[in-house]
């Protein structure tokens, strides 16, 4: 089954412990669809500028990858720079130029309004609505940041009615529910709308809760030999774990595991090299077997 | 098997966001012995002073725990103050006394020295160092914390060459060894002696290194409903790993890491009641029902 995802598509310049990614390609939307794209047809919706360079743009091509939804706009591309610290959990913005994202209202094509997936990146919260007022969908998925919960949020409340679940980090889960506890604030969340919440934390990794109250999963990190660049490790577990979902038949507490497992698995991946690179030639066997290395670091 | 623990023996007052309690029983060498006598039999070396309530003694001479290490000197007992912040994961320490503890040095009976096992509780590594020369033992692991690996590096790096296992805290690893990837934090300790190495995290869970590069076991915490008291959460995970241990044949990799797994159960109780109460009750049942519940939580 196929999966439309809506976010950004960036020039993101970033400075590690490891070096310095000037001008690369990066972008939710991105991460999500090369994550995605090794499991299942991906329907990329977003908006580049004239100056967003066309080798990225055949790559993506190349790739299981639909992009009759990215919009080249009048303007430049959409850029941030960020400089992690030694501890690469930490990070600091320098500086975002939304440019031409700043008026964008995303066109959803008929092809990928009837993907059965949906992954509402991190975008204005109604941004993600005018998409989701586009599309019939059997799954829909939402990521979003302390922006929105800060000044948006009545905005995201409204979206957050209309989706089955929610990818966030930790902190966004709390801020978002005013919970310290993340078994409280996935409680809260659910009473929103979701009813799965899968919480996303760096190098400690990831809990997913679904409905019943004991269905709780958690995972670790894979202990990585060298962190190079985690720069959209949160969006590619969102598109290993809705790519993963779009396999299966059925969306059970089970699936939903091993979908958190397969996005860790990208998500790490992603972590080793800077950009999306390690997942642009990833071939299944490396994915397979990662997915065991996970089973042999979490099993007793 | 029996396990000899040399540590603090101390009255703690502790204010959580749970609430306040004053004076409560605590000290490492206290939580390590209430955990691990669940498992195997305990001598428990340490220094209480005058004003030490008996019913404590007591209590602890009613389990599983042999006292006669457990010396009464003029003075006050040990004495250490802290408030948790809202975040329970971080607290302040308000105030430290070490009073009988100052000039404690372990004298460890007769039948404690015959112990297979021996935990070196978090003191001064030259009385770490005492305590070897008066055993002789099968396994010995050691805690520490940051204030010995900055004043006396020498002391401590002369104790590890001595003992199988640590068992540190995240960031005492990353100081230890001026390593942020843990991974390359635990290489390094490898290198000083231990070939053993546990790493707490606290509402992260944990992580166990083992001899070969690829004997990497990572747990994350049981996300609990509440927690009430963390204090001791860490020394009680010593004491379900060295207890857990005491009870089997080898120390290979599947028996550590179960070790790892009990640890965790143990703590994770600590965690849901100030001091060390809800160890001093649990029964056998308790602490199977959780273990599967770890299992569930990381099966995939």
């Amino acid at each position: 089954m196929s999966i439309t995802v809506v976010g950004s598509v960036a020039l993101d310049t970033v400075e590690t412990p490891a070096g310095k990614n000037t001008e690369g390609l990066g972008g939710a939307a991105v991460y999500f669809s090369l994550a995605a794209q090794h499991f299942a047809p991906v329907h990329l919706v977003g908006v580049i500028g004239e100056d967003f360079p066309d080798q990225h743009v055949r790559m993506l091509g190349a790739k299981n990858i639909n992009l009759a939804g990215l919009e080249r706009a009048p303007g430049r591309t959409f850029r941030w720079t960020g400089r992690y610290h030694e501890d690469v959990n930490e990070r600091d913005t320098l500086d975002t130029q939304l440019n031409v994202f700043e008026h964008f209202h995303p066109k959803v094509p008929e092809a990928a309004r009837k993907a059965p997936f949906l992954f509402l990146g991190n975008i204005h919260p109604s941004l993600q609505m005018e998409v989701l007022e586009q599309t019939s969908h059997r799954f829909v998925a939402l990521d979003t940041m302390n922006l929105w919960i800060n000044i948006t949020p009545n905005d995201l409340r409204d979206v957050l009615k209309r989706v089955d679940a929610v990818v966030l980090n930790d902190q966004e889960a709390r801020l978002l529910t005013g919970e310290v506890n993340l078994r409280d604030a996935a409680h809260k969340i659910r009473g929103m709308g979701p009813h799965i919440i899968a919480i996303k934390k760096g190098e400690h990794g990831g809990m997913l809760f679904c409905e019943a109250d004991d269905e709780i999963f958690a995972i670790p990190a894979l202990p990585l030999k060298k962190v190079v660049d985690p720069t959209g490790a949160g969006d590619t577990f969102a598109g290993g774990f809705m790519g993963y979902l779009a396999t299966q038949e059925k969306t059970d507490f089970m699936t939903l595991k091993r979908g958190v497992v397969y996005g860790s698995v990208m998500a790490s991946y992603t972590c080793e090299a800077f950009g999306p690179d390690k997942l642009i030639d990833l071939t299944a066997d490396q994915i397979q077997q990662r997915y065991l290395e996970f089973k042999k670091l979490m099993e007793f």
